[in-house]
């Protein structure tokens, strides 16, 4: 089964009338000053399936970005090429609230969840409420972030994990696996989603880090 | 404080002699194919430390290394920095074997446990049974590796952490926290390690994560 004939029913991802051998582009929109643990956490998870086509990129403004400790990573798409990607994850950083303030910069960010997946990782949930993507929508972040999200309108939980319909929100760096995980349920399945953080978790933890997880990310799956 | 300051007894990673001032250095070994998970999880949360000359670097044979998933990173210490540095984790990947198997590669790696914190993720741990490192000690490992660290004649633990004395072996991705704890935890004490892992864990489970990772580590330290 390709991984476009997994999909499912209106909330899916892929773009009514896609060709079913097109494959899957899951981008990692990941800034200047990024945090390593929210980009590369999912990165890691969501490479665990290895579906044709399944494709997961770092995806910059520019060819090459630093984090914010100093790791200098090279770009693998570009932010236009979100705008058509399946599904997208907002990363976090020390840098987001100047992406945030930069027209030119959200200019080139165009997500649609009539047609994409889209969650936002700790400070990420910033990048969403600019967008207008969480409005009216209760939202995850950071501890840190959590007032200027706040302050831009949404009400932020005090949990790991939030999704509605197609856009989902996780706080916290080691709450990442739930975003991939989420991603992965809707597109994949729960099967796959499991196989991928048991792989994952620590030996002689795996079945309840699972466990756990599955609670996090299954009441706010449809 | 200084970093140094707070290094104790016979266990300290700092080479006795050491100017109290020189900070300290954890190197992290990525190698051509690693697992960014296992890179990067320990590299994030070693960086909460913000005490002054605390300094952590991606450690490759190149100038640039690209993960299994295909990530292009530039190196941030060479090979032959590690055996200077004050602690050491030794990452994973998918050419770990042929890492081993080099001579060339294997020589360029200078580690001594009775100056340095040794650690190995996954299939690190490889790379410490070729370096004669865990002769006689239990290990960790992931569940692929496992086989050639069995091999090795190396005893392998069904649990996420173990450490006797300067060396730690850690098994699953997930489990990379453990081993910056520790890190971390013999050098900066447990308050430091505690809030680190606070930081980087879910919201709404800090609590819990940070008393199950301690529940890991504590009984293998000293």
């Amino acid at each position: 089964m390709t991984p476009a004939a997994r999909l499912h029913g209106d909330a899916a991802a892929r773009r009514p009338g896609a060709p079913h051998n097109a494959g899957m582009h899951i981008a990692i929109l990941t800034f200047q000053g990024f945090n390593e643990l929210d980009s590369f956490i999912a990165l890691g998870v969501l490479n665990r399936i290895k579906a044709p086509g399944w494709r997961v990129t770092i995806c910059c403004p520019e060819p090459r970005v630093t984090s914010m400790n100093g790791v200098t990573v090279e770009a693998q798409s570009t932010l236009e090429e979100a705008a058509s990607a399946d599904a997208v994850i907002v990363g976090s950083g020390m840098q987001t609230r100047e992406v945030v303030a930069s027209d030119a910069l959200m200019a080139r960010i165009r997500l649609d969840p009539a047609r994409q997946l889209i969650a936002a990782q700790c400070s990420g949930t910033l990048v969403l409420a600019r967008l207008g993507l969480v409005d009216g929508v209760p939202a995850c972040t950071d501890l840190s972030t959590k007032p200027w999200v706040q302050a831009a309108g949404v009400e932020v939980l005090d949990q790991p994990f939030f999704a509605r319909g197609n856009v989902a929100t996780a706080g916290g760096c080691f709450a990442s696996p739930y975003l991939a995980a989420w991603i992965i349920a809707r597109t994949q399945g729960w099967e796959a989603a499991e196989a991928a953080l048991h792989y994952v978790a620590p030996v002689g933890e795996k079945a309840a880090y699972v466990a756990n997880a599955v609670q996090r990310i299954r009441p706010w799956v449809a």
